[in-house]
This record gives structure tokens, sequence and C-alpha cells, in this order.
């Protein structure tokens, strides 16, 4: 496909960079954003230190500006790079990279917004975006696909888990009363998703007889039904190895560029269309 | 099969809408129940928190009536439209019905007793039953053979755990004693409960040494048996998939009809009699 | 096989109803003996609980002697109806009814010692004993000889966590040390096993930020390596299961009776002399 | 391949003791160097414990020494054997066996440092090195492979649990705050991670409703998630098992030489030479 239009050719290049990970320079980019997300996050971390923050406030605003400022251009760069900018600005990563860039704008109109600085660590769903590379090591893809295709069957099991920590909840503020600590229903029922998951705070604990047996009852039950959804991905997981794996090449190549126009991922190696638009592809 | 008499004529039609859930007036009422059941819920639950009962009195007991009085209504139509209602009333559905409605007109009589008021939380079971609709979504059906077949092995597991946890308990019971919590063999048994399923409250821990070497040991073996139900769910899961999934099809397709006269269901997809007990099933 | 001798064939009929379980008397026998040790146990619970045994001294003191006695009379018979008592008073189990009969007796002589008394929750090992009824149940079979094959890589992945409790306690103890309650590497192992099978108790925790650093890779750590123990079981499971299911009856049928001479079990269903001893079996 | 220098002579038998452990004398040195580091551990474990470091200060001191000159001995041995012993002293067995020998002589000359003595807590890492003995016994090598093919799958499924740690562990900052002790976002994520592993120390925990209900979500994402590593092992273990069971003997016989020259293990049976530096092995 020619370009003849020199602008739309720079945007192409920049296009590339942001958007794609296989050229030299895009994975440079992604690798740039990974360092600059996890400082980031780490800024946000320390500034809520406070014996820290005291401390080194200049240094952390100042970094934290640099920071800013970086992925707001980032942010501007995709923006005109992509052929239907909307798209992006309301596609999920849109809003995160808006979300997680504003609050510092923000807190020069209104002073630091505590609630709102702790957005930046949405940051880190980025990583997500970037690790589309991750794709390449073999390993994610499989998992993925196991855990999809169990995940109608373990919400129908946490579903029932659910029911059964209400009902339970429910005994157990009748059995135990306020002076245990089960102070209301669904104080009770946190108690007993605390206990059937095995997780076991301690900070509310049955302290009658009758509510120490059901809670032996609750806790052998958590013990015994973790196996349900073991068994439900050790079987799928099992079940996709063999879908994946008895034909000479069967897994199906895919590059990594991602369609100008609609922003889908996952095309073929040797596509030259978008699957889900017809778009032509870059550099194709 | 053809009904002449009018009256059967719109039992029959009420019927369908309570106990099918393939029609559109059948999926409504389903949907309606399901959205009462969790609104009564939440009333539970919201009443059982001081402050806000309080706060809220007036408007949380009307509430209340007005479910009641719509699963007083639901109840009375369940008796009318089966042909033997003293099944229904003494099926475990029946008295689960009963059992969560009549709190409310108890307290009209006798004032709100607590632990009436919380028997309302029993309607959550209900929704087991409006869930024959999951099984439409395919996934809980093997999900519910494979917990069938493996549950016979799980109990002789969970036995096998239970009389370890009495033997480790007396054991604690006499190297701790009463000054560190373990007053005696059942809170000792209780204890070891809770470290062997690995909840671990910390209301009571050990601290001598040979208490902590001994819970040490407790807890490595609860660590590592905790892969004897899992694997046995595994092992099932995959078995159940084997047996359904080689043939061509041969999962028989069920329908959601449940018969008139014994209220079975899980009837094949073309039947036109109830396997349990000859019955014509309606609409057929 | 004819026995002639009149004494011998009471001995052959007792026998049969202490050592049996597929006759009648057998069964009756092995129910009266589960209901009896199931009494103790709880006996044993009671007693325990201070309140409860000051209340019911002599209700408690005089069930435990009319147990304490119908045991008596057990291990007598036992003894008995034995061709080699020798061998039955110093195995497993010959020890185990041993041990948890005489503490009675002893406090007759020297008053009721806590730990002796203790000792009679060992009768709940005999239930075990009971239990090849379970075998009828064909649950445990195929489970039981799964743990058996995957109990040495069980062992070496236990060996190996015990390792890394080792040094990450010891590491733990260097940086939190004593003010945070690593009070010692002992101690300070404890934790990490604690902490790694994800118990938590609660009663020592990190409190420096380092210590809850390592703390964080400890918890990742155990909540990543359950995956083992459950992964190997799981595999010898199904593998279990392939080994017993393909051929067409390749479960060789078994039956209940043992030995007289050696009190082996497990005879095949057809045999007539021990595959152990040689011995003739009754009843063959 | 024949040896004639008489030194070498010695230095090659004194080789197959330390570092082969098929001959009788090799697997002598093994048994005698494990239960020297059981002891040494043991020693490490009692003078961290003041009360009986105070008592037996001078027995811990003088034990301490001997094993530490046994492990020097050892040392200068390992170093003299081997052909090329800049190999083995930068190689991670070398300097594990350095590190965890010095403590002793530097505290002869700064005094008793605390944090040193631990160091030798470091020679329980050696036991790994002895157990190529446990390769024998068939078990780990199994395991290890499994472990070894799903590492990196588990490594990208904790790097996910991580991020949603942290990600869950700032929102449960801002919204249970300073006083609940949700007193920084590290603090609020290693809290995080104690919940989702199930863990639960309960020295943290959530006061607000608000804050104990994303804490149930956590708990039951911790629940439901813990499958996936488990799924992984599993189906990773069975495939293992595949591909070495079906031929008739696929299984590599190894024997335990190591390399003289390069310390390179695991050679097959009837290796002549090394397959790593192409040494001729001993005993060839």
């Amino acid at each position: 496909m020619v370009k003849t239009n020199s602008k739309n050719n720079w945007r192409t290049k920049l296009h590339d960079i942001i958007y794609e990970a296989d050229t030299p320079s895009g994975k440079l980019f992604d690798v740039i954003l990974f360092i600059a997300i996890i400082a980031s996050i780490i800024l946000v971390m320390l500034e809520s230190i406070k014996s820290f923050d005291e401390k080194y406030h200049d240094f952390l605003n100042i970094s934290e500006w640099v920071i800013t400022i970086l992925f707001s251009i980032e942010y501007i760069a995709r923006i005109i790079t992509v052929k239907k900018p909307w798209r992006y600005v309301f596609s999920f990563y849109g809003i995160v990279d808006l979300l997680s860039t504003i609050p510092k704008y923000i807190s020069l109109l209104f002073g630091g917004i505590h609630a709102l600085a702790a957005l930046r660590a949405l940051r880190l769903l980025r990583i997500f975006r970037i690790l589309k590379l991750a794709r390449y090591l073999g390993a994610s893809n499989l998992l993925m696909s196991a855990i999809r295709s169990s995940r109608a069957k373990i919400s129908v099991f946490l579903f029932a888990v659910l029911i059964l920590c209400i009902i339970f909840g429910t005994l157990m503020y009748l059995i135990e009363g306020e002076e245990s600590g089960f102070s209301s229903i669904p104080v009770s029922v946190y108690w007993c998703i605390v206990t059937l998951t095995t997780v076991g705070f301690g900070d509310i604990a049955p302290v009658t007889p009758l509510g120490q047996f059901i809670a032996a009852l609750i806790m052998i039950l958590g013990y015994g039904i973790i196996a349900v959804p073991t068994g439900i991905v050790s079987a799928e997981y099992t079940a996709q190895g063999k879908k994946i794996n008895p034909g000479p090449d069967p897994k199906v190549a895919l590059n990594s560029k991602s369609c100008e126009n609609c922003l889908a991922e996952n095309h073929h190696d040797k596509a030259d269309y978008c699957y889900n638009c017809g778009e032509r592809l870059y550099g194709s």
C-alpha cells in the first residue's frame, strides 16, 4: 500500500512505534512505557508513606510532573495517529489513559485531592496492554483460553458459595449475636466469606460451642469444595492443551499489528487486511 | 391432550407460568421472583443493622409486608395449580416456601421475634429452584455430576480428616493446657480444624515449643492433603467430560417442564409422559 | 474344612463374629463396636469440659466404666479366638486396643491421671479397622492407592518446603528481630510454616517494611506451590483410574475374611487358603 | 584412562569420595555430610534461643568450632581435587560453601556478629547437592520437570496476581484510610497479598462496610483463582508423565558421576566422556 502524503507518512511511522511491538522502535517504545509505568506506581506508593512524603516532597512532586507530561504526550500521540480518534478515546484503554493522567492537572486547580491522586495507580492496567508482548512467551495464551472457558463454571460455583455464605452468615448471626462481634447479618456474612475461603483474619471469631461447631463445618466445607474450581480449571487446561497440541502446527501464528482504523489486534501473521473492519493493515 | 374444563384451563396456564421456564411468561415470572428474593434478602440484612433499622424502620417494615404478601400469593398459587397439593406442601421447596413466608405473620401476633425473622433468609434457597434456568448455560450440569460422583470419596476423605483432628486436638489439649486457650478437648479439636483447613483465626494459638512443633506438623499436613479432594474432583471432572463428549451427540436434550402430578423435572425434550409417574405432561 | 472339636467350634463362631464383616452377626458386632467407640470419644470430650465434669461427674464415671469393661471383654475375646495370640497383642491394633483400655484401671490404683485419660482417644484409630467395611463402598480403595503412590513425591515436596521455611525463617529472624515476636530462629521458622501454608494465625506478624515484603514473597510462594502436591495427586489419581478401569474386569473381588493364623486380610473372593501363611481359611 | 602419577591417584580417590555417590565411600561421605549439616542447623537454632544460649554457651561454641573446622577441611578438599578450582570457587555451591563457613572465623576477629552467624543457615542449601541421591528414588525427577515446564505460566499468573493486589491495595487504602491500619499504599498492598493468598493474619483488617465488601471480593477471587496454578501443574504433570512413560524404556539411566573438569552432572550411565566439556570421566 503506497502512502504519498508526507503528513500521513510520519503519522504512519508514529503509529508503528506506538501500536506495534515487532519493530525495534516499537519494542523500545514499549520498554520505555513499561519503565515509566513502574516508576509512576512506585511514586504513588512512596507519596502515600507520610514520613517519606514529608522528607522528599519536592523530589516526588517534580518526578510526578515529568511522568505526567510524558504520559500526556503519549496520550495525544495516540489520538493523532489513530484514524478514528473517538474510538480510542472511548475505548477501555483510552479512558484508563485519560483517568490516570488528569489527576495531576486537577491538583493544580484544586490542590492535591487524595482520592484523585490514587487514580494514577490505574496506569498499572496499561501493563496488560504492553503485555501483548507476553503472548510471544507462548505461556499466557493457553492459560487465558483455559481460564476463559472455565469462567462460566467457576462463576456458577462462586455464586453457590455466596448463597451458602449468606445462609450460614445469617445462622451465625443468630447463634453468636452481637457480643461476639457478629453485629449484623452483613458483617456475619463477611465473616462467613473470610472463613469459607480459609482466609481467617480472626478479627471476629465464634466463642459459643455451637458457633464454633458451625464454624468448623464451614471450614471443612471450604476446605473440601476448593477442589471444585481447581478441578474445573485442571480439566479445561488439559482439554485446551489437547485441542491445540495434536496436529502438526495448529497454532495460528499471530503478529503484533493493531488495526489503525478499529484498533483490533491478534491479526494472522500474513494478514493484509483487518479481520474486523477490512481496513488495509500498515506495512502489508 | 385436550383440556375442556375452563377452570382447569386457567389453572393449566398458571401452572405453566409458575412451573415452566421456557415460555415468555414463565421466564418473566422467574425473573420477577428472582428480583423479589434478592430484594427480600437485602431487607433482612438491612434490618439486622441496628443504626439502619432505627432510621428507616417504617420503610423496612412496609417493604417487608409487600414482599411477604407477594410470596404468600405465590405460595397459594403453587398449591392451587398442582394436582396433588400435599406432595408440594411436604416437598423440600414447599417447606422452605412456607417457613420463609410465615415469620412476618407470626410477628403480628407475638411481636418481632429475632430468630424467626432470620428464617426469611431461607428464601435464598429458592434461587436454586429458579436456577434450573442455569442448566441452559450448560455450565452447571457437568459440574454437578462431577461433584455428585466424587461426593462419596470426598466424604471418606473429610471423615478421615475429622478423625485426625480429634486425635491431634486431644494431643494439643494435653500439651498446651488451659492457659494457652486450649480449655477443653472440643475447643482443642475446633482449633485443630481451624488449623488443618488453613483458616487460622489466631484466637487460639500454641505458645509452648512442643505445641508449636505439633501445630507446624498439622499445618504442613493440611497443606499437603488438600491435594486429595482436588485430585478427586479433577479426575472425576475429566472422566465426566469424556463420558459425555466422545459420541456424536450423547447429551440428552432436556426441557424445563415439571410434571403437574409429581413435580418431577429433567424430562427429555420430546417427552410426552412423566418418566416418574406416567402422568401426561402439559403442552405435549 | 471340618472342625470336630466343640471348643474350637464356639471359638470359630466367635472369631467369625469379631473378625468377619460379611455375616449378619459380624456386621452387628461392627456396628455395636462403632457406636461404643463414638460414645467413648464423646465421654472423653465431655470429661475435659470442666463445668460439665463438675455437674455430671458420677454419670461420666459410671458410663466410662461400662464402656471400659465392654472393651476389656472384647480385647480378651480377640486374644482367645486368634490362633497365635501374641501376634495380635503386639500388632498395631493390639497395642492400640490395650493402651486405650487400661487408663481407667490405672486410675483405680493411682487416681485419675490427666494424660493417661486422654489415651482413650486412641480408640478412634479402631474406627479405621472397622472401616474395612468402607471398602465395600468402593470409594476409598482408589483413593488410598492414589495417595500411596504419590506419598513419596509429596514427601519430597514437603521436605523442600521445610528447607525453604528454615531459610526464610532465619532471614525473618534477622530482619524482624525479637521486638516483633520473632524471638528465636525456631519460632521464626514456625511463623514461616504458618505463613507458607496460608494458615496465618496472626499471633506473630512482621512490622518492618522489609519484613512485610519478604512475608509477601513467602505468601505468594505458598499460594503458588500448593499447586504442586495437588497436581501430583490429580495425575496419580487419573493414572490409578486408568490402570483399574480399562480391562473387562480387572478389579479383583475381595472378601472380608481375615486369616485366623496370621490376621492377613484382603483375600480373594474364592480363596480357600491364606495367601500369606497358607492356613486354611474359615468357612471355605 | 590410565593415571600413572601417584599424586593424581589419591586426588582421584578423594574426588571419587567427595563428588561421587555410587561408591560405598562416596555414600558414607554424603551421609556424614548430611548429619553434619543437620547438626549445624540445630546448633544455629539453639544459639538463637536466648535462655538456651546462656546455659550451654560453651557447649554450643565448641560444637560449632568442631563443625566449622570439618566444613573448612571439606572446602579445601573440594578445591584440591577439582581440576579447575576457580570454577568451583565461583560456582553457586562454591560460594554457599564459603559463606556458610567463614562467619565463625570472622567472629574470632570482630566478636560474634548476629547477622553473620545466621549465614550458617545457608548450609541447608547444600542438602540439595546431596539430594542428587534423591534422584534414585525416582520421585523428584518427574516432579522437577513438571515444575520447570509450568514455571513460566505460573510466573505470568503470579505477575497478574501482583498487579491485582496493587490495584486492590490502592483501593483499600482510599476506602479504609489510616485509622484502620491501612497506613500507606505499600502496607495496603501487603494486606491485599495477605488476603488474596488466603493467609489472613488479621493484624490489619477492614472495619468499614465498603472495605469489608471489597475484602470479601478479594477473598472470593483468591479462593477462585488458586485453581489456576493448580490446573497448570496438574496438566503439565500429566503431560510429563505421558512423555516419559509410553515407550518401552525411554527413561535414560543416569549415573552419579560429576565431571572433574567442569562439575557437570547427570551423565548417561555408560558415558565415558563429559557431555559438556569432553573431559574423560573418572572410572570409565
